[in-house]
């Protein structure tokens, strides 16, 4: 069973200490991006996954491929492009504690530049489920289309958010997501996301207009702190919420989404699904690095028995 | 509106990892000494602040004074002298989690060597405010004078009483400190001290005492993880304390008074000013290094909001 | 007043950074291995520790030596073997947070090595005490015939059972600690080797069979975050745990057994030396390094009184 | 007497290691760009130097302010832009050891949005010399504008070719750095360049072009490892090159072009100029970071001396 | 066309200062083991490469795969053995400035199992080549008999003698090659090893004994710093020495042999192959890490024409 | 057989790049002191050495006590004093390359207060040999009273001028050197303290006058890239200098001293001591850290053997 996603795939520049970026000596890279973070965990429970992307001819693109490769991710569709690999720096626990902050270098990057015509169709038509997200819709028209192309092609689809207010206004992609959302199998949307698109931050009454208007089927509503919400088949599942030290959040929610999907699309239950795919979400924030502590099942059940020891 | 501070600016040595320096193999720089990261903090609430101060003829000598141009403190009255600059070394969390510990080289310093003859007539009486703090009194006689002749021709006056067991005995303190107390428009304290200098450590009766004896306006009296109070125009206003990891507290007292005072000579108000300092004091103790994570106004907001979050 | 510990040293390589050892670039050598902690606390507190133990002649073992040298263990009656220096490598917090994984190099490494014909008879017979692990039981047969050599000749005894699964069998365990426990003046078990060796993992239903079978004096109960408990003389004293942020786990057990050993040799109460071991054993989770942050008494009481405060 | 440059500041992300970028994981920051790099040289040698630029609305553009500010350049009529800084990264001693390769991640960037509204008349009216290079004249229509505007006004001129392949083609590099040639007072050129705007790579032979094209008035021919040439008044000096480690060549004809128009501005001799000037750019190669290793003249002249030993 | 190699692949655990290992604080990670380097090098010609091989189930047994699969090696056949992956520390520029010393943690390792149950019949009979060094045939006796019976299927043969006196004597040495060598397509060799197995260490000499003993065809002489010899047709092509700041020379043999066995299967000519092996061998002792820094053909042209440079 | 060295140990904070200190972020410690520099050389020959000192009662004090004692110095007659122990700073390359240049922090410091109470009557009459340096006669009055005490007690002595201009003038190390010369038995000395001494710097000038002026026996000239000349019993015996990559040139004299010493007083010839010394000068250049790469005897060995190959 194959799973395919389309997104860009950037070189990170984690700063090695706290604070703001002006006073940080040191950066450390990691290979990054929603997408390829989401098929890391979903390559990680066990199923294939395809990259729909484009690099840069040079050092970082090269790094993409290699680290794409070296995870298990399919990268034989991922296309060359003579702009430069995008990249960007993240600034952590500064101004506010725990949280990070990113300043993007992926205007006219290569994986900007992707396009319908990268969208292969078989490899589409003959996957199980197409994913993107929001980032993919923003980062530039061409990219915007090839979700579209992709999602008519595709038997079944899933979106997170992830709408970046450094990438567009909340008008842009209120009207570019509501364009994609129709009949998804998958949706991960938090309160902040839900509000822009549907008018509604409360997780039930957000959930009703996602129903109601696109016909989604699955929608994860992500609190946070306060954990996730699974609703599905007129049920809401609690996710739980570990408490753990933040090093660098940014990759969480890539990692819950795509360790979500790949559980489910595997016949796991609902509960167990999210209940493993926060675990695997707590602990990609304890390390800098969108995708390196996505845990496998077996570390992820020694994280959860460790978790529900009195 | 000009504030002008006396005192040694050091480089210092921070310990790259926590526990006994003795084990420590790499020592992180930084540029402060206290008065300087006062300035600092002035200097971002958004008014001007000259250093008086020595450093010396050293590659140390220009750290300071490149760090401090570059942070926009004016430096143009800080002298070169024939000794060397201070240094000191900081070991952190050992043996007390979340606390350091300061090895001192500054005995005959370039810093030690500021005298009255340093302090620039013009400059401290058309300062709005004057600032030492009891480090500068301990470190040489001729330092000490350096702030007494400044008090004697600057209008207003602020002390941060910042007593270091490691420079003198209590007793000195205590009488070096009283000598500087009378009619100061901002006094900051913490119980050690104030039972030191006036014998009581409950903030209440301390703040009595400093009234009274020596007509004190504001008493900002710091109290750690409880937080702090200001008792100014009969009032006693408390600031907050936020709950953050500790990488170093080394400075937190110094961006609290430095940014406390410049929000209140702008006309902000006592709450305002409080809030704003702890939020900036907070920050500060989450990094090594005194005065790099020293927020802007706006940084500071984004912190307070995200505090203020249930 | 001189005590004797059996077992391997061995250098540790500790992640730099957190999570999955394959994504640590950089590892940070330290020298331990569970008796020569315990010697380096022993003499932290105030007495001699000599080690029996082979290293490779190798730099390892060179460090080895330097290591122990510096911190005041006599490291005199340590051979040197033609087989390497054991290595070992530290995963941490993941995938469980504030706990650490090893990855053991040491199979027929020169510290396995160790025979009966290493116990200097003369040094175990007038030793104090002789004190050893369950890790020493577990890597040879030559070492555990060493370690039973050394408990026939020593007039009083010592065990920390250290029951490493990834060395060894829990029946093999089982079988090896019980023909070591006769009479022991000092026993340090924790719930879950209680089980595997008397079948309990109460500590008051094991000790009493700690007891009955084996005529143990003094057992020192380890149950991790909720502390220890100290039964000895009939009573049971409550050692206390303290909350600090973990950065290496390894080499707690260690310092609260040479801690307390330490300090009860040398007249101290029960209850004063489990606080003060207790306060070592926490000092060492906050550093890399089983050893380095080993409190001297001085230090250990600056601990203490900081988390007396309200 | 104040010189006044145009050119983009950048923040410059050097691989602490040597070898393909995909394979170093450590970036270290500096702030560099031509045009600064010849400020910090010539306000080293004791002139007031300002730049014209323009800077991001971030961190790295903060950054920028920051150092220029630190190392006494003029930063004030900088002025801040929505698009972010540029950045840079370097790649060292592969596929050539001892040189390096940049990747630019400068369009659109701030620094691209210099225009002639930034040129300040009067500061560029009242200086003694404006200078800028190919680089200004490559990034943007606007900023080239920008430089033929200061160039008008300008009471004389120098420029350093510097011609960027990754930049612009060989012909349009011809064509803007052709229209800014007249008159000047210093031309900085190397071989490859020579050839490109004239047609010769012969210094000779380019400099009589030079020469009789644009009327230049002094050419520093730099030519690597074989020292430079300078031809002034009908004669031609030598300067000298000296064998060093290279750690990063990036920023060496800065530092000449600054260091040897700063001298002779101040009257000293060209022969004595250009031993100097070659000096600095000689320790500029020996570190990372463009001007760090900027010697004063004191350094300098040290520097000299340990090379006329035998 | 498909090249196969056997070998041992390890984790590196290299020094990242100079100097005797014990005063080494920090140790950076690579990939490494002679036939995994050799592969590296065969595919980034442009050939594809699949290793034979086992690694433990264990972090650093991922970590191998891992790289393998991001440099397009075919790790697709190694095995997961319950063994520990083998790694060994490296040594460098002491006690000889330029050259670095390995401590092997290899004994038993996973590596060391690999077997002729191993060997895949119809990937061996389908390979064009299949090579494997000295090293294989010295860590155990299965690895040897894979060899043996990988290189009875196979339809041509290479072998690069490595003779390592840390893990066999000269005599043990000299008899498992002689067995292996017979109709090699291609031996690498150098004068210390030539001399172990036909007791000639001059070049000339030496090559006769292989040709007439085993009918080798091509021999590729290694001689350090005065370059190489390829014997082949009967005639002795010279390769080339450049001199370069040597940062670890451990891995450029293996460079060597597989960039020249990629360029020769290709159709490139001797004299070019050689040529482009020793410019991928010269830049491999640039940095650390056995690997990282083989070049492109782009790379390696690059590296070629500025060497030739006056 | 015992040799007894009196001066003071530091802690050396030395620069973890090369260039001017100010743009240093991380420096990383060692132990050094000229006189504890010789004794571990000493020590590494197969002498004792007993180090006649005072350190802080910090932790940089235990850091020397632990190094010492680690390398085998006999440190039990090192007292504690109030003061800090000494520190240093150590800038490299900058402004000239392969040259370290020292900033002290050693004023008052606890090894300065090195007092003839401190010369332990016994330990130095039973010596084979006492050993002392300018450094030690330029650091405080009673450090230079401790040495003339010494002298007068010890059997035989031995003096490295080592003069230090920041520490004092040549009129007074001419002074004070020249009080402790006579009847040495070793002199080490170079071409500028010669002069400063007795007026030559020519080599067989100066040895004439320290011999006629005051009977030294041996004088071992050191003159840098050119090597050494070792005078005595009436010849001449050249030392060799060797080409190696310089880190830090300092250390380099006194693991010559020490190491000629050392293997003197323990009957190899003169010729065979100057080169083996050489090689340990040699080795110790190329790391950071005085004593580090001090080889042991067979590892001199092997870096002789690999010089004279061709």
């Amino acid at each position: 069973m194959r799973v395919v996603a389309l997104g860009e795939p950037l070189v990170q520049l984690n700063a090695t200490s706290p604070g703001p970026l002006r006073y940080v000596h040191m950066f450390e890279t990691h290979v990054a991006g929603s997408e390829l973070n989401f098929c890391v965990s979903v390559v990680t429970t066990g199923l294939q996954c395809s990259l729909l992307a484009r690099v840069g001819e040079d050092e970082f693109g090269k790094a993409v491929i290699e680290y794409g490769r070296a995870r298990g991710v399919d990268v034989s569709a991922v296309k060359v492009d003579p702009s430069p690999t995008g990249v960007y720096f993240i600034q952590r626990h500064f101004p506010v504690p725990d949280r990070s902050e990113v300043f993007y270098y992926r205007k006219d990057s290569a994986g900007s530049k992707l396009s319908p015509e990268d969208v292969d169709e078989s490899l589409v038509k003959g996957a199980r489920l197409v994913h993107s997200t929001g980032i993919t819709l923003a980062i530039s028209d061409s990219a915007r289309q090839a979700v579209e192309r992709a999602f008519q092609l595709a038997p079944r689809r899933s979106v997170d958010t992830n709408i970046r207010p450094k990438l567009w206004s909340p008008e842009r992609a209120r009207e570019a997501l509501r364009r994609v959302l129709h009949g998804l199998e998958f949706l991960f949307v938090d309160p902040v996301d839900a509000r822009i698109i549907v008018g509604e931050e409360d997780p039930d009454a957000a959930v009703r207009r996602f129903r109601e208007e696109f016909s989604v089927e699955t929608v994860v509503f992500k609190m946070g702190e306060r954990g996730s919400r699974v609703y599905v088949d007129g049920k809401a599942v609690a996710g739980p919420s570990f408490k753990v030290r933040v090093e660098d959040p940014i990759g969480a929610g890539d990692a819950l989404a795509g360790y979500f999907v790949g559980l489910v699309l595997q016949g796991r239950s609902v509960e167990e699904a999210i209940r493993y795919a926060s675990a695997a979400a707590t602990l990609v924030v304890t390390v800098r690095g969108d995708t390196e502590a996505v845990p496998d099942l077996k570390e992820a059940s020694r994280f959860l028995n460790s978790q529900e020891l009195p």
